[in-house]
Order: structure tokens, then C-alpha cells, then sequence
């Protein structure tokens, strides 16, 4: 019986990390308009040019005043204050307020030098067109956002490997990013290979298999914002394959194959890969559960990634996730938050001795966490889960009843 | 001091779907390669016309036997059988085995007639090129999975209303599903409208303000998988406002007028709506905090919806979420999980009386959840927010160290 060389995931990753380093590459990047940025990762640190707020201004509509002048003040003893003046939405205001006096401000217009507070408009009564009663006393700062109470001009406000949300995209815009550099996404080409694989431009026949990895591990890259370049659908051809392999290094960051898990294929897709990428095949298995028969190499001359991926479709998707998705998260230093959640496990789960395992769940409304298994890689599984549980190598196994940390998928 | 007659956020959502129902009108749909379906929503269930796997086979190399034959087997005892054939991938498998026979089937290939378990090629040598020794004595079903074991023919495997992820696709691709018809996408147009307001497109002056929630919400839009057909920045000029509007019912499912709640801005939108939506003005306001000063209508004639959104950032993002969101889930009878988890609380938080509160939130690795408090709508706190907490409008408040659960954004 073989026993395959496997690293571990990070060991893995940490030698594709360093091949790709080693070549003098790196991501390219480009600079964008912020309003096409969803999702994109952020080259460089983001350092505000203005103070948020650029100037004091009402979070109310109402009247600046000088909060000292409104002292007492009350529904059954209000003061009197003269209005010198209004302050307009969206244009510098010239007025300065003395003792006694007052500007009327709506919300986000700029506040008057001199004033210190803001009366909210129903708490004051118009008594003439110049002069207004306030029912209220207000403290100094009352109603008023400060210039720079956010942010103040210099400071850094999203970090370099930030993901852009859509809230960043808003955050940007308000203090008049416009353009933000980012990496570009990877272009991905998704090559699936089996005589007895089929796809819709075949027609069945009792015992061939319909792909089901080209779409799903295509999806997948979409998930997760990548390009996908190309698809193909190969008969076990290794002349058909390499050709395909080198065709695709010329416009792909990353070439997936998914092969037959099978020992033959495995050896066929192992010996192309390490006869064209000029590292040679780097990793001959993993030490992962499900997902074992991975192979990867890095070609320097074309800058591409040439992963084998396992048949087994549910283990080709989570290892696209943890190599691909990995791989261009620590080389962008990608920080994206993971959502997860913590549960309760209703089953003993064992732990795979030596291998890090990765095993589907689903999560109810009260958090019970139910671990789904299904045999030879059933693609259902996977649609039915809602994330994964990580079980380490060095774990002795899961309990019923335990707590476990779930990953979102 | 006016009070504004306001409505619930379902109540909002039930009024709006009346609307729409009544008019006539549904969705339109589309289909479309599963290839490309990510996200989108199904309209019909998805029957299963084949048996998943559709023949018995193995999930690992090796040799498909008769498990009496295996009885008693082991390394040190051995059986021994002959090999009268090779189950090809992808092929029809028309051998049948008798007893003391087997043939070889790789994983995923055709399990002969007469075989009922499968010996792992591990535990087995080859004596001569048709004679094998078998070391393990396997028991019915062994390393098999049966005909329909996964899926059975006729099964409704993915239900109307799904948000197909991407092992759904790879799903679907499974059982030869390659077209599904899906809701089509809504079409979004955004108007935002202030003078105060200014984007890239115009210079810089002290005391304007950069328009935020035109990048905002089409971001919110796009995240949600919705087309932005145009956006526009408008002057406060009710008439290019009732024009652009207008114009936008022409190629727009639904069109947001994202306006400043001031008053007298607030009432232009209002009266515009109200003017050319055949339902007229719905709903005058949402007892949501944030996000009170929101109007909504539905025109019968171009099938839109109008929804003006207070100018508040953080609460126009919010209501995009549970106003358009939602209303195409509900139509669409979309499903899709949220993403939840709990936490405990860290700090009092008090309701608001009669409405419903959405609170910002950040959670920590420990699940430590807390409020970003944020004055006048400044988007640094959504950006910084990881999800949010709803505290309904009949609840008393939130005490420091309660359990409360979090929805990620």
C-alpha cells in the first residue's frame, strides 16, 4: 500500500506562498472608480485627505446659538433670541453670532462661528421673522457634530487587504475617494477531465457521469469574485490535457484540474504538472479530510498556479476555498472577516488521526449543529450545509454536546 | 409638533405587495444556463428525472465481489477469487458475477450484475492476471452506494424560491439540470438629490457635502444581485425630479429617490410620488429606527416600485435592505438563510417606544456584540459594523449581558 508524501494545508500554502515570492511576482493591480470596487481588495492603506466632518454642523434642524444664552430656559420661561441670519445646505456660512443671537441651521449646513449648541426647531416658537422664542437650554455641544468628530484628516480609514463592503464603497465616497486601487481578480481556468464524464453537449449513455465539477468549482470562483476565463470538459487524453494546460498559462492566474481521483489519472495529471510549471509539482497530497489527492505547482515564466484538484466534488470545493481563496488572501493580505457562529454538535464526531478535517454541517435556529455525511463525495451534501467545522490533526475528536465554532460556507 | 402617521415595517411591506398583487403584475422570469444562475432565485421546484447515483457503485478502486465469498477472509486466512472482467468508467457494465468471481471496477464505475460489495484494491494482491487474493472479508453493501441512494427519480430536490449557491449549481449540473428558470433580477435606478450635495464630477467648495448613497445603495444593490441601471445627482428642483423619475419608470422595476429628510425636501418627494405613482403615496413613514422619514408607491402602469429613502446613510442603507430586499424575497418567495449568531450584549440598550430599533453592531472572536453608536448617520459606523441587532418596538431594552442574537450584514 502507497503512502503518499502529504503536507498539511498551511504547509502547503506556505510553499506556494514562497514560490510565487521567489519568482519576483506579485498581483497586478489597477486603480478603479470606488463605485466598481465591491468586493475588490485595497492595495494600500486609505488615509483620509479631510477631516469628517470638514465643519461643526446640526444633526437637527434648529437654531445655532451660544449655549451659555439658553440657560433657564424652559416650556414655562422660555428666551428670547434675535435671528441674524440662516445658514445655507451646502455653502460656506459668514455669519458669527454674538450673545443674543441666533442662525437658523438645518441639518448638515455649516454652523456659525460663535455658536456653540443647537436648539432643535420644535423646541422654538417664531415669534417675528427676526426673533424666536426657545423653550429649551441647551449644553455647549448639544445637536452639534464637531469638524473631524469622525475623522480627522491624516487618519488611516481602511486598512491595505481591506475586502470592500458596500458600506466602504458609501464611507469612501463621503470623504471624496473616488478612485481606489485594488488587486485584480484572478482569472481562473476550470479543466475537468474523465472519458466517463458528460455535460449537455453530450448525449447520455447508461453509465457515463454528468460533470459536475466545471460548474461548481466555476461557481465557485465566481463566489468568491475570481474571473473565470475558460472551462473545458477533456477526455483522459494526456497530450489533450497538457496542451490544454499550456494553452491556458498563457491568460490564466490559476489553472484547476479536476481529475478522476483515481490512481492513473492522478499520475497522469501529476506528471504533466510537474513536466510544465518551473517549480515541478510542489505538493503531492494534502493532509486534509476530504481532499487528500491534491497536487499544485507554480510556473514562474507564465506567473500561473496549476492546482490539481480531487474528483470528489464536495472535497474540489473546499479545497478551492482554503488553496485558491487562501492563496489570494495571503498574498494580498486579505484580512475579510469570516462569519461564524457557535453551536452545540449533536453527534460524536472522530477525528481523522494526522489529517485536518473538514465536515459539513447544518445549523438550526437554536444552534444545533448537525454534522452531514455523505458517501463519495454526493455534490447534495454540500448544497444541504450551511458552513463547516474545522476538526484539527492533532484532535482527539468531537463529543456530543460539545461547543464548536461553525464556519459559514 | 407634527406627527407623522407612520406605518410598521411589515405593514410597509404588506401594503407595497397589495399593491403589486392587485396591479396584476409578477416578476418577470427568465431561463437561463445553470452556469450562470448564481444567487438567483428559482421559480419552480427542481424534479429530480434521474436516480442519483442511477447504478450501483463503488467509492473506492477495487473489486466487486459477492460478500458471502469474502466470509472469513482476513491477511493471515486470504480468499481467493476469479477475475472475470473490468467495469470501464463511463461505461454500461454487462458482466454478471457468480460466486467465487469478481471484477474490477474503479471508483464510480458500474457495479456488475451478481457483485453486492466492492474490496478495496488495497486489500487485495493480484496472483495471476485473472486470480486474486483478497486479505478483508466485507459485508453487504460494503463500499457500495446503491441506485438512488442520494436522490431518487421524481424527488423534489431543490424547493421554488431557493437562492441557488454555488453547490446548488454544481448540484443541478449533477442531475443533468443545465437550464433553470429563475426570477429575473430587478432593475434599480438611484436618484439622490441635494444641492448641498457634490460627486467626482464636481469641484470641491467649503461647506458642500460629498454625496454618499448614490455609491451606497448602488453597492447595496449589487450586493444583493440586482442591476443598477443609472444613477443620477439632482439639484433640489422638483421638476427635474418628477422628470428623472419619470424617465426611470420607463426601464426600472424599482426607482429610489434617496433624498435629504429635511422637511421641506422630504415633502417634494412626497408630493412628486404621490403625483405619478398610480397607488400614490403608501406609506408616509416606517416606525423603524433608523429610517423613519420613508415614502413608498407603486405605479401600475410601468410595474415600479418608488421608494424615497431618508438621506441618513447608514438608515437608507438599512431600509434598501428591508424595503427592496424584502420585497423581492417575499415575491419571489425567496428562502435564503441568514447568516446569524449570538452573543452577549456588552452595554444597556434602551427601545425606542413604537419603533423598531436596528442597531449596528460589532462581534468579536469571543461573541462579545457591540453597539456602534454613530451621530447623524456618519457611514464610518456601518462600515465598521459587522452585523446588527433588531430590538422590537414592544421590547423594554437590552440589558448588558443578555444573549441576543446578531444578523450578519
Amino acid at each position: 500500500m502507497e503512502l503518499l508524501n502529504v503536507d498539511s494545508l498551511n504547509k502547503t500554502l506556505e510553499k506556494l506562498y514562497n514560490e510565487f515570492i521567489k519568482s519576483g511576482h506579485s498581483i497586478a493591480t489597477e486603480e478603479i472608480p470606488v463605485s466598481d470596487a465591491l468586493h475588490r481588495v485595497l492595495v494600500d492603506d486609505i488615509v483620509s485627505q479631510i477631516d469628517v466632518p470638514e465643519f461643526n454642523r446640526p444633526v437637527v434642524d434648529g437654531y445655532a446659538v451660544k449655549a451659555n444664552d439658553t440657560q433657564g430656559a424652559s416650556d414655562s420661561i422660555p428666551t428670547f433670541l434675535n435671528i441674524v441670519g440662516e445658514s445655507i445646505m451646502g455653502e460656506n456660512c459668514n455669519i458669527s453670532i454674538e450673545s443674543g443671537e441666533c442662525v437658523y441651521v438645518p441639518t448638515g449646513a455649516m454652523i456659525p462661528k460663535g455658536a456653540n449648541a443647537c436648539v432643535m426647531i420644535e423646541n422654538t416658537e417664531m415669534l417675528t421673522k427676526d426673533k424666536i422664542t426657545i423653550y429649551e437650554a441647551v449644553a455647549e455641544g448639544k445637536n452639534i457634530v464637531k469638524k473631524g468628530d469622525d475623522i480627522n484628516c491624516g487618519d488611516i480609514v481602511l486598512k491595505s487587504g481591506r475586502q470592500l463592503t458596500f458600506s466602504d464603497i458609501g464611507f469612501l465616497s463621503s470623504i471624496g475617494v473616488y478612485n481606489v486601487k485594488v488587486y485584480k481578480k484572478w482569472s481562473i481556468t476550470i479543466i475537468s477531465t474523465g472519458d466517463e464524464l458528460i455535460d449537455e453537449n453530450n448525449e447520455y449513455k447508461f453509465g457515463k457521469i454528468r460533470d459536475i465539477n466545471t460548474n461548481l468549482l466555476a461557481s465557485c470562483a465566481k463566489e468568491h469574485n475570481f474571473n473565470v476565463v475558460k472551462t473545458y470538459l477533456l477526455k483522459d487524453d494526456s497530450i489533450a490535457l497538457e496542451n490544454t494546460i499550456k494553452e491556458s498559462l498563457k491568460n490564466s492566474d490559476v489553472v484547476i484540474v479536476s481529475g478522476g481521483s483515481s490512481k492513473g489519472k492522478k499520475d497522469m495529471s501529476s506528471i504533466i504538472i510537474d513536466k510544465i510549471t518551473s517549480s515541478g509539482i510542489l505538493t503531492h497530497g494534502i493532509a486534509i479530510k476530504p481532499g487528500k489527492p491534491t497536487i499544485t505547482g507554480f510556473d514562474k515564466d507564465s506567473n500561473t498556479f496549476v492546482i490539481g484538484l480531487p474528483g470528489h466534488p464536495v472535497a474540489s470545493a473546499i479545497l478551492f476555498k482554503f488553496l485558491v481563496v487562501g492563496l489570494y488572501n495571503i498574498i494580498t493580505k486579505c484580512n475579510k472577516k469570516k462569519y461564524t457562529c457557535k453551536g452545540i454538535i449533536q453527534e460524536n464526531m472522530p477525528a481523522s488521526p494526522g489529517r485536518m478535517t473538514i465536515q459539513l454541517v447544518t445549523v438550526d435556529d437554536n444552534y444545533n449543529v448537525k454534522p452531514i455525511y455523505g458517501r463519495s463525495g454526493l455534490i447534495h451534501t454540500l448544497s444541504d450545509a450551511d458552513g463547516y467545522i474545522i476538526i484539527e490533526k492533532n484532535q482527539e475528536g468531537i463529543n456530543k454536546g460539545d461547543e464548536v465554532l461553525v464556519y459559514y460556507l
